[in-house]
């Protein structure tokens, strides 16, 4: 068999079954191979940024590596900005990345660039096959290091020569390494500061869904601190009886209100809070200045079993009660599309068990919060900020649990980063309802303007906030990818859609227009 | 002034007119000053690879830098690929990518990244400003990097408090430095291998249009040698009165016959030939295995002043009979979209001084060489085979060249990497042509396929190359982002639906259905 062989029959062999793929000449003996082998599902995307956040957020619901097929530097750097997502996810996703055969990358034809380098900016971890005899080996590596340290990018460039080339067979998977946990005496140290007064758990990551909610949950009623989570988390539990905790807030000051009283910050899974940007004579963190932050368990680190242990150290026992959130849907909201209106028809409709993938920016801000009291459900965010993951992390999530429905919220701004990704929805039947929040513009960037003092923004800056004249069609934009759609205007009109959408198998498309 | 206002009082200083943006938080105070500067136009494109696709185009019309400003690491990978495009076409672009304030990035914020690492992989010059008081040298410097060697990407990394930090004033733009000529013996000794039999000028970059093309023409007529041009160009000229020349081919059979009879092979403003791809037991490169190619001015180096030089040790007077191709329009075609019928309703339509953006792939290979008797011309083509690049070469075309229709022909697949540009279009009122050729899929992966051996391709290879089931509706997608146009599956009806496009002001989109 040839390299391209034994690497398909190596990622079989490591339980990969799905690939999101956009493959190019350079990737040819891999696809023949990948066409022997119908058991690896292909999905085509139409343009790697997509394939790239349908694989983080698969990995994000499955726990096993995302796999990307992307096609030379170019490819990988389409898909960059959604491994930068994955990254700060820390979502195990696997990248074959083909390349040109050795022999010819001493001439510099057309699609020769610095796959090298960027393949280096936008992984954790990447390597070269050097000889079809090894890509099998490579292979297994490459998906040991995507579930290593609690899930990273791990690129594979794949040389055509390598793929060609004639290879012995594949490689077995071997183990993941384990990532580390902090020594029990510093565990120990944190558990008895989370007993004083002022007292915070943030912690992200595990603790935010299963076994590791219920531990922080069970840690903050055994010790009576707070429970805090990050405003923008991979995967959490919400709703009906998710454990109850305290989200930050996307401004500065919302988090330092939120965390004004607090003296004593443990954090497990997650990084030291930050605010998403720096302004100028602003903190960069929103903690109180005396407030002691204590990073006991970094990202990359093993933070289930940090809160296994952390449990055991302020003496949790399995009695707790733990606070949990209620079922307590609002009211039937009407009239114009405001926010909390909009967020009410979401929280009303959203089915149990729902997927709910959060790009809303500002017109979505206020959902997430309200939808504490929805039914149970999971959200998936925007790990990195770089806006263009909602739609394919759709993709992805609905790839991974076809049983489950999807609900995508995303900006009309964010919608247009990787509108491609609607295409792949209606090729794979995907159960997707997508809400496109339509306010015809950057609406954040008036907000980050004003609050630069700039109240009255001149033709340059309205031209570059404000995404109208001529204003988007996203129904259009969704029959031309094969999705039925429907714009609303109201929040009766929303939730008499979205009702119809969940209803039906299928994407659906709403275009919420906001006044 | 703080140092945004700085950057862009020294860009205009230099001459700049255009900014392609996509902005975010972090440019915001940049954002403020381009605001208070509107004789600097900021186009919006909605995915920066709209951003750095429009300038390249921009840059290779005008000779100009192609200024686009990017969002920190995302929005830089975003651009990457039309980067790659751009840096494979010697275009000048200047990225301008705002970064978090320094202070920022000692905390893990979201959109931290590595954007340093990209920034390298994608430029051949960068600059990460250190001081409020440096960002106008430092964007001086961007924009003589970004005009050397003949034309290269720049990228100048904007942290937030350079930006909105004191700064002292502009900066004066600098002399751009002269790139390197070849020792004129070296020139001498490639102009007597010129007169031999067998000989060929090979040559690329400013020998395609212009005085540059004169020049060659000129040294051809006077030597007999054959010029002989890339398959793919920057910027060429064709049609009628263009110095005829011959153009390699895609695929390296056509190329290794056309230089079958090739001893001497003087390569100006060019790469040494090569395929694009390789491929088992085929040679990187067509000449023939005795060909002596001697590559005398390489790219980064003065072609045009190479070509005078030459041109004199040749004895060249401006006498010379230049061969100069014919206007020769074909018969009106007829029936269904094949190849040639398809190729000779473009080239009867194509109007005098049209800029031809050239992405057919597959589908439109044979339009360059029918379009070689149309009226006078100008052709774009896909320098880095990044594909994504014809709608945002189109939209930066009419952009530098507002008086001059533009004719973008796009393959389906290509078109969907950055169709996002389609509402550029619409938003500017450029006056643009653009031709989708619909053939369903990568149809090129077809044929790759097939070179391989694998003549009846499985489930996976056919839903990785076919982009059907559900078909796009391009003219669906057109209306969506703000465009009129119409659908053709004949010759006859493209041809009208081309003259009707080219008549009215403003973008129209044609989907041409091949059968």
């Amino acid at each position: 068999m040839n390299g391209a062989t034994a690497l398909v029959k190596t990622l079989l062999g490591a339980g990969v079954r799905t690939c999101f793929a956009n493959p190019g000449t350079s990737e040819m003996h891999f696809v023949a191979a990948l066409d022997a082998h119908p058991n690896l599902r292909c999905v085509l995307c139409l343009f790697e940024g997509g394939a790239t956040g349908a694989a983080d957020a698969y990995a994000r619901m499955t726990g096993e590596p995302g796999v990307t097929l992307l096609h030379l530097g170019p490819g990988l750097g389409n898909g960059w900005a959604n491994l930068h997502n994955a990254r700060k996810a820390g979502a195990p996703v696997l990248n074959i990345v083909g390349e040109h055969a050795r022999a010819h990358l001493r001439w510099d034809a057309p699609l020769k660039g610095d796959l090298d380098g960027v393949a280096r900016s936008a992984s954790d971890w990447v390597r070269v096959c050097e000889s079809p005899e090894e890509v099998a080996q490579d292979g297994a590596a490459a998906v040991r290091a995507a579930l290593s340290r609690g899930g990273q990018v791990a690129t594979l460039v794949l040389p055509a020569d390598c793929a060609w080339g004639e290879a012995s067979g594949p490689a077995e998977p071997g183990e993941v390494p384990a990532a580390p946990i902090p020594a029990r005496d510093r565990i120990e140290a944190a558990a008895a500061r989370l007993s004083r007064p002022g007292a915070a758990l943030y912690a992200g990551g595990p603790a935010l869904w299963g076994e590791g909610a219920e531990i922080a949950g069970a840690i903050a009623a055994r010790t009576g601190c707070r429970f805090i989570t990050p405003f923008f988390s991979p995967r959490v539990r919400e709703g009906e009886g998710a454990v109850a905790s305290e989200p930050l807030k996307y401004d500065h000051a919302g988090s330092a209100e939120l965390l004004r009283e607090v003296s004593e910050l443990i954090v497990v899974g997650e990084r030291h809070p930050v605010n998403f940007f720096a302004y100028p004579d602003r903190p960069s963190t929103p903690e109180p200045p005396d407030c002691l932050v204590t990073e006991l368990c970094p990202l990359g680190w093993d933070a289930l079993a940090t809160l296994r242990v952390l449990a055991d150290a302020v003496g949790v026992t399995g009695d707790e009660e733990i606070a949990r959130r209620g079922l307590s849907l609002p009211r039937a909201p009407s009239g114009p599309l405001e926010p909390e209106g909009l967020a009410d028809a979401l929280v009303r409709t959203l089915p149990e068990g729902a997927i709910y993938v959060n790009e809303g920016i500002t017109a979505g801000f206020a959902i997430p919060a309200r939808a504490q009291v929805a039914r149970a459900h999971e959200r998936l965010d925007l790990m990195g900020g770089a806006i263009g993951q909602g739609l394919p992390s759709a993709v992805g999530a609905a790839v991974a649990c076809p049983d489950r429905p999807v609900l995508a919220v995303v900006g009309d701004g964010s919608a247009m980063y990787t509108i491609q990704s609607l295409w792949t929805m209606a090729r794979e039947q995907l159960d997707v309802t997508v809400v496109i929040l339509a306010n015809r513009g950057y609406r954040i960037l008036h907000g980050e303007m004003a609050a630069l003092g700039v109240e009255n923004p001149g033709r340059n800056a309205r031209r570059m906030f404000d995404v109208e004249d001529p204003a988007l069609d996203f129904c259009a934009l969704a029959a031309g990818h094969g999705l039925p759609a429907e714009r609303v205007e109201t929040a009766e009109a929303l939730e008499t859609a979205l009702a119809r959408a969940y209803a039906a198998p299928g994407p659906h498309l709403i275009e919420a227009v906001l006044p």
